[in-house]
């Protein structure tokens, strides 16, 4: 177990930690949003002479200063990978070591968002022991959701609502159809390249073949439910734990946009593998996807049918996925 | 001026009635989703023997019932058109006359979303007068988030907020490269049609116009900085007038999905008008859309720059999306 070097009570303490410094950190973002409202901004732009984008990448800075700082005076043996220090540094390779425990940070996830005023941002805040994520905060300000979890004391919306939030008397199982049923989050990405073989294509064929009739897309027409993108991989995977999304499938992310989301996701009960379809769909084992892979399939909490356990029904949702998506060619030196 | 059967006196109650009942359906539609989340639904499913989609019919049904209810007592010389009455009766004719004052409603909107507990459903509820929405109320109650407008009076987030939000010293302008630089907001919709030529076909290789680079698709590439899709039309036109998202396309809803949220959008200062490209796009004129068109493109609220007016800003956005995109195929009887 990952979380042995740690006794309980510790990880109580840490988690604790966590869960104020994600309130602290979520505040301060909606602290320095709203003062965009009140035209606070006008004199950062103008002393800058330039976009949005960049007062926000300004916003970012601070907020990974402060999560950063808080962390290392309580814990200065511990590891940190934040976003912004990350970007900064020479290196794209992984740098979350197995025997360090590690903060993996990002204090804005739904950049985009942020800079629209779109209320699906969130700050990100992971504690990974042993190279998995056992912690996970998520605070999204401008929505009022904070969402956190620790290996072994349940996921939860606002520290009241147990995730999934369907969980009474049980957990719905996944449709029996699935795809066919099921809410399918995705998301579009920054690789817009016009080439028929690159990422945006591989992509929208994917989406295409989840959207369309059932028989149709040469028998991969799968029917979802719904189509979402929301513009933030940690707001999707927090919903796929909430059980509002069933299925969230994507290319390209880094750590930090993930971590805490898999914590969350995986305490609620969900499954999280690899995006792309291996050889054999149909047979091929299903592992736990590793924190740097780039590449994610993440499936809602499900609970038994009367003919499959959860986690069968999740394996088989799996595979009807990957049955009908590309391969997404993201890669990482190091891995 | 469509409002001139009321003196301002009469539409401020109106429009007070309209929030509070906005509010109270909210509240009803948050109890019966709660109660969803505690079990308490296990009996009902049990008893119609059926799928949650059943359930959440009900659901609908019973909010319809009290906002018609309310209505029909405080003001029974007004006529009702709702989602639910509607589906239930003979004719799928436009039946907003110019003549009635007429309550234009949807009890819930984000059907799919709601059903699995995504957050991204809301009530809508518009007033129209002489064939145009003049107040329109939206509650999102799982998001805490009420939009209410009346014309003359302002669009506002929860009472407090006016929109749209970034609005101080000036309403940023549309960017000048636009659509790059702006959020996309679309829908894949219920028409799923393996066919070349169906609205699925039409509406992707549009999505994959607005998302391409610059220079690709034939130089129709629009490298927008961001696509999203809530399964909401009502969400999406409150979060155009809020200014999180620039331009908002789809075809396919009805007038009870759209009413609310245009009342909304143009009083916030956004553009409505029809999805399908005129024959000239750069020449055509630019009116604003009929309720019961089932096609629509807005354009977020939009301040002047050095070198236009908000309003040529918003026009000149129309006619790139229109440029990019490809006609839809919804048609209606009676239009």
């Amino acid at each position: 177990m990952p979380t042995t070097s740690f006794t309980e009570q510790e990880l109580d303490n840490i988690y604790a930690f966590a869960v104020q410094l994600g309130k602290n950190a979520g505040k301060l973002l909606l602290d320095i949003a709203q003062s965009r409202w009140k035209g606070e901004e006008t004199q950062k732009v103008a002393e800058k002479d330039s976009s949005v984008d960049i007062v926000t990448k300004a916003d970012e800075v601070d907020v990974e200063v402060f999560i950063k700082t808080s962390i290392s005076q309580k814990y200065p043996d511990h590891a940190f990978v934040g976003e912004e220090s990350y970007s900064r540094g020479p290196s794209r390779h992984y740098l979350i070591s197995d025997s360090t425990p590690t903060w993996c940070v990002d204090p804005l996830d739904g950049t985009v968002n942020y800079t629209h005023m779109f209320p699906m941002f969130c700050v990100s805040i992971a504690f990974v022991v042993g190279g998995r994520p056992v912690i996970g905060v998520v605070s999204a300000p401008l929505l009022g959701q904070l969402f956190t979890a620790c290996r072994g004391r349940g996921a939860w919306l606002n520290e009241t609502h147990r995730l999934p939030l369907l969980r009474d008397p049980t957990i719905p199982p996944l449709p029996a159809g699935a795809p066919t049923g099921c809410v399918f989050s995705c998301e579009w990405g920054k690789d817009r390249k016009d080439h028929p073989h690159g990422n945006l294509y591989r992509k929208v064929e994917s989406f295409l073949n989840m959207a369309a009739e059932l028989g149709g897309r040469g028998g991969k027409g799968g029917m979802v439910h719904g189509v979402r993108s929301l513009g933030s991989a940690t707001m999707d995977l927090a919903y796929t734990a909430m059980g509002a999304f069933d299925i969230w499938w994507e290319g390209g992310c880094w750590e930090w946009d993930v971590a805490a989301g898999i914590a969350i996701l995986q305490e609620a009960g969900g499954l999280i593998t690899t995006a792309n379809p291996p050889e054999d769909p149909s047979t091929a084992q299903i592992e736990d996807v590793g924190l740097g892979s780039r590449l994610y399939l993440a499936i809602r909490p499900a609970g038994p049918s009367a003919t499959e356990s959860g986690r069968e029904g999740q394996e088989r949702t799996v595979r009807e996925v990957w049955r009908r998506v590309r391969n997404l060619d993201y890669d990482r030196p190091g891995t």
